[in-house]
């Protein structure tokens, strides 16, 4: 099986390419020498996965002997802003520790780092006896790796963590130290870390001074970390082999090739076009008046998001080459299924199975968009508390999913939160949510005339948001452990109208788990099954959330507005948008590009020559921000913190052409801590000078 | 008739944006005045007609009181190289004369002033009886106008040109004033004015200092123009309105829904796919030697180019809402030609003839596409040569369109013409033909029988570029005077390849011109006809390569990258995209981002806050190039060069949203005339200090 395999590979167009996010156990060392002569060994590999940290929804590294950490600024912002006041805004106005003394404890924030990996999948299997069912199986499985993980914390003192890789090909423990003593020591001002705010956002060319820095302590001592990255002040040069380490959190590239067929015909375009309407209707929220444009902006940016990143994916799914590759390694996995008895039995029909399931998507695609809660929030409480008695009372097998004992805790929180709300922007999200509906499915579909009654899509959500009290999170905690009396006597409008969509909505969300859902992951399981039976390790898995290695030159490509993407950027780059847009006396598109003071004031001591962000073809998705991107030698050259616009289609397919992660270079790091933090004692602590 | 017409109007969305390429007798100052409050009156418009220029292939302008000129630097480029020598690269290196003593005559070089127009659609139209049958009175027309031309260039000294506006529905003379002592007077290196080269063409953000001056003599003296545009110093604003007048060359607005349909789908792909072939077997050419990469770049330049171009187009055709502006355009023409009893005999059909002919269109693509010589010059020449003895012993009207009386002139020209060929990117190309020929048609098709016989596409491209002698224009020359006999006598490979072509190639064309281009004709003009009827002049014509107005202001647009173009860029940008590309030393890319040694020495003297280049959303197309950019005080802000690759779909229907021109700042030219040409006598001749 094994040659058949390896000659295979060779027919799969995507491993040309630098593709892929490999797990540290099984980093393609060979391809990297062939193609770059560039040879890992054990210990550069080893110090690299030392160095690197697991923030909470991102990466940093340590680089400095006395446990500094380099991060996003958009990472560490959470951060930042807990030790802000009133007073001193960190965020807006950007901080430097002058010295130890000044360092600020972040309280409760906690990094990871990746100890070491164990991977147990004979001891994970050999808990099952041969015969059991799958269902059976499942369990053992599960089972067997929560007792090894629980012997291992005690042995170790280690937080560990089980890892399914190949979606069940190999079971894995992962052991991190904690730790929980971070201080904050420097940040720019997110207007230079984030310069060209929203519009900006997966894009490039970028001029992003996107860090901060932190010190890991341990008994009221900085850490003395086992591995640090080295900031390299020479930087980085066009062309040269770059690496990244960081946490990929999910790809969509295991989808079948009608999954993706179907998402670049009917699922993307289908969003973009909800997407459309409710900015349409924020939009024409926003021009009623100055207030009502501040309080619709948060929620126009997030549909504004959600609009680029689609987008993007949408142009990757829609170059017919990118899905051509999909169909050949679809086809050349099927071919080697087919000759395989036992693969055969088990997955040769699985394909046809999922292109089933994905017709019954499309049949359902309008109820299971419009018979559900949408963006408006309020909605989504009320049907949180019309349901919570009755789930409560089932055993958790037979809740929904929401409800069940793993995720009550969350759904709580979640509905507890003080996050305030908008009631213009939810009434005006409602009506459009119900207006879309009306349109779509027509008057007389019964959802419509549940809802609606004999009111207009835009009377029942302003009644219904107008009249509600449930914005108050008091009033939500009230009803929640008021239990079924309370419910049933509300006559809270929301609670009324979640009352309605209850049915619809359970009803749509049956079907769609019996007949879509549960396939994907069905037939999709047995796939990745025979794809790892096939191809082995010599792919790599699935994003996971847990440390990977990316490696790939600083290079061009050729970007949407025509050109070649120019490798660098500088900090003359900055300036010449800054002016470009006006200045902050335009402050044009809400002040994206305007600058802090300090930065005009200090332009002139600037070198404005030093490269400022940089394109690279490491292969990358969300979760890789605030990743190391070091050199051949393991030196620290930049810190990744986005992908560009027209490689978001790599959320699906890895395109050489487009895939291009976004870093600050380390060179720009270190000017603005000289020239305009007055940081020198850093810049010393970090080059090791 | 008119009520209804304005009526329709306010439903065709295509007017509610800046679109519009205006005759001056037909400028919609009421609908500029209502939506910018900027009022133009007869004088602002006459004086901005007699101060544009046309120049060979573009637009200049008077900027002086004393004649000087400023177009593009690649408007003026062919001129610079004339009056260069092997020893004094003036197009490399820049020029500025010191002195009017040092301007430097371009032989040749002749601008044109339009001094005025003439409607004689009375007098035409008057000059044929009524009942006059539709072919006969086309021949009326053109004799009266051309009868009315004559008198008028007797009477007035003045170059008369006659020109037809609405496919028809007007008839005009324009009157020139010629200018014909042109001297050189300053431009930039040609590194600064196409800053960027091949890959930024078509694209903004740019850095392109695309300027030249040149001066107008009259009887040994500087001319002083009736009319010329002063610089303004302080440049234009994001959000201003800005004017361009200039010579828009060629749209393809008036298709059919039917005919834009075909190239988004058909046309363009097929297009596409044959430049991506062309480019693959080039680049295996450029991959043997330095030497092969040297004279097969050309050619991949001109094939990128028209792949940029035409990818630029299919953005705009695929966009869904610009086609249903065609759409929904031609449902309002449809309804209004339903109505109208003699409109519906005369143009009912058209629409459902037009299409079918699409469909005939289609059908005979492959063999338009392949039973020609595409880019193969030596093939075109050698197949030229075969018909000529031919063609010369038919009357004109009977004869191939290129050997007509009107025609021939140019066709031999092209034939004698010196231009060297390189036989390597000939045979590279020819090979790569008749391989897509017979992948398309298959080896059994009588056209790739008779092309190949037995052998392969790269032996018969081989065998017939290396023995042919075609490359040397005396052989052609030769041949071309030698007649039948020398032709039959010749045993030329390329000529006998030709003459397999031949039949083949007469064949497709004939079916081609009675199935498709003559229902082209007749019905698109039939519908113009309509269109003219129904909407006057509320619509602007076709562009015609005459003088028309265009208004729009500075304004940013979401570009291909995601973001939003910078509506200015400034020299910091240049120096910016420089570095980032590794500055000089690096040359990458062709050096297309290297910059002439004295902008870097003498950088430390630029103002690098000056703005550069900046974007506006006039509607413009290729002959706009060096049109004047003014305000609306009539005042010179900038010289237009380019606009955008995502709104090359302009070529079809007007997209407000990706519109863009890209125009050099007057503030830039100034700057470098200042500080790194030493022409502060021009500065000041400029700005009328």
């Amino acid at each position: 099986m094994r040659f058949t395999a390896l000659a295979l590979l060779f027919t799969l167009p995507m491993l040309r390419a630098d593709e892929g996010m490999w797990t540290f156990d099984n980093i393609p060392v060979q391809q990297i020498k062939a193609k770059y002569g560039v040879e890992l060994d054990a210990a550069w590999l080893k110090r690299l996965q030392l160095a690197t940290l697991r923030f909470p929804g991102g990466t940093g590294a340590f680089v400095s002997r006395d446990g500094l950490v380099v991060t996003n600024h958009h990472v560490g912002r959470g951060a930042i802003a807990q030790v802000s006041s009133a007073k001193t805004d960190l965020v807006k106005d950007g901080f430097a520790a002058a010295n130890r003394d000044q360092e600020l404890k972040i309280p409760g924030l906690e990094l990871m780092m990746l100890v070491s990996m164990e991977d147990l999948t004979a001891q994970v299997n050999g808990a099952v006896p041969k015969g059991t069912a799958d269902k059976d199986a499942l369990t053992m499985r599960r089972n067997a790796l929560a007792d090894l993980r629980k012997a291992e914390e005690a042995k170790t003192g280690l937080t560990c963590e089980p890892v399914t890789l190949y979606q069940g090909g190999e079971y894995w423990l992962y052991r991190y130290k904690k730790f929980n003593d971070v201080r904050l020591v420097a940040a720019p001002e997110v207007q230079v870390a984030a310069f060209g705010g929203d519009p900006d956002n997966y894009t490039y060319p970028r001029h992003d001074l996107d860090f901060s820095l932190f010190r890991v302590y341990e008994r009221g001592q900085p850490y003395q970390p086992q591995a640090f990255l080295r900031f390299q002040p020479k930087g980085v040069a066009m062309g040269e082999l770059t690496f990244i380490s960081g946490h990929p959190g999910t790809t969509f590239r295991q989808q079948t090739h009608a999954q993706m067929v179907y998402a670049r015909d009917v699922g993307i375009p289908f969003q973009l076009r909800s997407l459309a309407r409710q900015k349409a209707a924020l939009l024409v929220l926003s021009a009623t008046s100055p207030e009502a444009r501040r309080i619709a902006a948060e929620a126009i940016y997030g549909i504004e998001n959600g609009t680029k990143r689609l987008s993007g994916q949408l142009l990757g799914l829609a170059k017919a080459e990118n899905l051509r590759k999909v169909e050949e390694a679809e086809a050349v996995l099927k071919a080697a299924v087919a000759k395989d008895p036992d693969l055969k039995f088990r997955v040769g029909e699985s394909w046809d199975h999922v292109a089933r399931a994905v017709a019954r998507q499309q049949a359902l695609l309008k109820e299971t968009a419009f018979e559900g809660t949408g963006r408006v929030a309020l909605l989504g409480h009320a049907l949180t508390l019309v349901r919570l008695p009755e789930e409560e009372g089932k055993p958790s097998a037979l809740r929904l999913t929401e409800f069940s004992e793993g995720n009550l805790k969350a759904t709580k929180a979640r509905l507890l939160s003080p996050r305030p709300m908008q009631k213009p922007v939810e009434a005006a999200l409602l009506a459009a949510g119900l207006q879309e509906a009306k349109d779509e499915f027509g008057a007389e579909h019964p959802f419509v005339k549940a809802m609606l009654g004999s009111g207009s899509p835009e009377a029942v959500a302003k009644a219904a948001v107008e009249g509600t009290k449930l914005d108050d999170p008091a009033v939500r905690k009230q009803l929640a452990e008021g239990g079924k009396a309370a419910l049933e006597a509300s006559t809270d409008p929301m609670i009324l109208l979640a009352r309605k969509l209850d049915p619809f909505n359970r009803a749509i969300r049956k079907r769609m788990e019996d007949e879509v859902t549960s396939v994907f992951s069905e037939h999709g399981g047995r796939i990745a099954e025979a794809r790892f039976k096939v191809f082995g390790k010599a792919l790599y898995p699935d994003a996971t959330f847990t440390l990977r290695l990316g490696y790939g030159p600083v290079a061009t490509y050729a970007n949407g507005t025509g050109t070649l993407a120019q490798p660098f950027t500088t900090f003359m780059g900055m300036y010449d948008r800054h002016l470009g847009w006006g200045g902050n006396a335009a402050a044009a598109e809400d002040g994206a590009w305007t600058l802090p003071q300090r930065w005009l004031d200090r332009q002139g001591k600037l070198d404005l020559t030093t490269p400022f962000n940089f394109i690279y073809a490491c292969d990358t998705v969300g979760g890789n921000s605030g990743s190391p991107v070091v050199n051949a030698k393991g030196e620290f050259v930049g810190i990744n913190f986005d992908s560009v616009f027209e490689g978001q289609g790599g959320y699906y397919v890895y395109d050489a052409d487009t895939k291009r992660a976004v870093a600050t270079d380390a060179r720009a790091i270190l000017e603005a801590l000289r020239k305009i933090m007055d940081a020198d004692q850093l810049v010393a602590e970090l080059i090791g000078k």
